[in-house]
């Protein structure tokens, strides 16, 4: 079944509703969530839905968040998201990012006390409109072990750049620092296909292509994969995305990251409050006139574009892919997976809304 | 061969001076070079001094640059490094940077018309002292290929990334964006073994484990090493610094960098000046109290250094592998490799300077 963005932001603003959220607070939710199914990102659009209301009902998520600065600077500040959706919190501390960088050249967010935001790659575009380049990571529950460790000390951490351009469009960029995302390994799991070599490790640490690793108390690797290919620096982007988030920011880090899905609790102890983001924004004429810079993107764009290539392969851009599908879902509507769609009609008579 | 971090410094001096550096310029240089031979980057250090002189004999590189801010806001800047070498102009724009922190909370500056700056960990570390956090990228001449392309549009673009903590050492990530350095498909070379897989691709675009790789007009392969194992994100990786450190400063970027090697010559029609770099300092006090920070910090890198190891193995954390090395060739000397030596002796000579 395909859904046009229309009818999924409607019934994702119902739930939110129903949960207790304010209008504007369910009106942006709906938008970040659907612009990851628009973009082809299915695993963290509307197929996490029920996944906020479970954590709602909890008390683990608030729908009424006092979203607000606790320390700042003239370039940066700390948003204390008052344990709201990372959905929403983002996009505040977003805006406050971009009006830090119209006053100071650059604004810099660290956010604690939130949760699971989407995707990063919506939260840094939204600096493309006002001539300013976005940076957005965040830090998630522990699945990854860093090289030659057995724990999973690591979420799956991602990096999203997004840098404006003139006539081409946007360089955006929005990576796990994983080689893959844990969506593609479940997807190997539903369709019982081995995983591919790489991406996971058995609970001894030793390399595995098993689509059951995870579940046997295994861990995803970081990128680079092994120590010869270069996981180390993996590990390192993702301990970077990390302390960002949760050591500049007072939230929690490593293992103590709360995990999305409401059935497993989080660690005893914490070691600050919800999860960790951190925004940027960096107005592209604090460094030389945005003509001059777009200009020399899209040069850049074309240049790497028109690479050449492997046979029967192309050199992508950096955000290519996803305004590819973005264009296809626009025109045809998005697809949602019968599982998902079955969720959410239970989740619909749950809450006493219109199915959608 | 060992000699002293203090042998190696006086002989750089030495051969700045009589190129016609300042002394102030020429103590730089040499304390940059150095610490990478006492960090274990071996090819960085000292093994690249007469690639600086060589340049400059070509009038690629200017002894006497006059480093400027041409561009400013509160929290950034543009620094036209004037042809200089990396190693100093890179240092002056860290303290432009770290100067912009004390007042914005933050501050970044991009720089053009550089050379190489050795290595980027020594510059991001010098924010350390501050309680400041120290960025650092910079772009370097194309040898890697984005993923499916056959053309070598990127250089190994590091990142560093230096991060106080309060009992324990700092927290030091400096990696190319490549699953290994190019110095390391030069020692499989000198030893005539295959370099591993993952590594480079043939003119062809495919995998190969020859050490002549590089030479038969193929290509490194971003961090992930294929497509499957994630290279599109080493891509992206690679392309962001390539951005940040010469679209935003006016430098040139992507096939365009001009090679540190001076019998190559750069590309004609330059799209920008010289090479570009981008370094960061960020206040740990524009976000939460110095202390707070650190101490979590403390617990950050223990929880992670005590993570169950694979047998035999030991989690590190970021620059844990660095300070070993430093700590020991801080006792017994650094060792300089025979064929450094001789190339040294030949600078010395032609310099008409002590030999070391």
């Amino acid at each position: 079944m395909r859904y046009t963005a229309k009818q999924l932001k409607s019934f994702i603003k119902a739930t939110f509703l129903a949960s207790g959220a304010s209008a504007e607070h369910a009106a942006l939710a709906s938008e970040a969530l659907v612009a990851a199914d628009l973009r082809g990102v299915d695993s963290h659009g509307v197929a996490r839905l029920s996944g906020y209301i479970r954590l709602w009902q909890q008390q683990r998520l608030n729908m009424q968040p006092d979203i607000q600065i606790t320390h700042e600077t003239p370039s940066t500040a700390v948003v204390d998201g008052d344990l709201g959706a990372g959905l929403v919190v983002a996009q505040k501390a977003m805006n406050i990012a971009i009006n830090k960088a119209r006053n100071a050249g650059t604004g810099w967010v660290a956010v604690k006390n939130s949760n699971h935001f989407g995707i990063a790659g919506y939260h840094a575009m939204q600096a493309l409109q006002h001539d300013m380049i976005g940076i957005c990571m965040t830090n998630a529950s522990p699945l990854v072990a860093p090289t030659f460790s057995k724990d999973r000390l690591l979420g799956t951490n991602p990096i999203a750049v997004a840098i404006p351009a003139s006539q081409q469009p946007p360089f955006v960029m929005d990576m796990a620092t994983t080689p893959a995302a844990n969506g593609k390994l479940e997807v190997c799991e539903r369709q019982n296909t081995p995983i591919p070599a790489g991406w996971a490790q058995t609970k001894e640490g030793q390399a595995t292509t098993s689509n059951q690793a995870l579940k046997n108390g295994g861990a995803m690797l970081p990128l680079g994969s092994d120590r010869q290919r270069g996981s180390h620096k993996g590990y390192c982007l993702g301990a970077w995305v990390d302390i960002f988030s949760a050591v500049l920011s007072g939230a929690n880090y490593g293992p103590w990251v709360p995990p999305f899905v409401a059935f497993l609790p989080p660690l005893p102890q914490q070691v600050g409050e919800g999860i960790g983001h951190f925004v940027g924004a960096m107005r592209i004429d604090a460094f030389r006139p945005a003509e001059d810079f777009k200009a020399h993107m899209d040069n850049w764009i074309k240049t790497f574009r028109n690479a050449h290539s492997v046979n029967g392969e192309k050199v992508q851009i950096p955000g290519d892919q996803e305004r590819t599908i973005e264009a296809e879902r626009l025109q045809l509507g998005i697809p949602i997976h019968p599982q998902v769609l079955q969720d959410l009609k239970a989740l619909s008579k749950e809450l006493g809304i219109k199915a959608l």
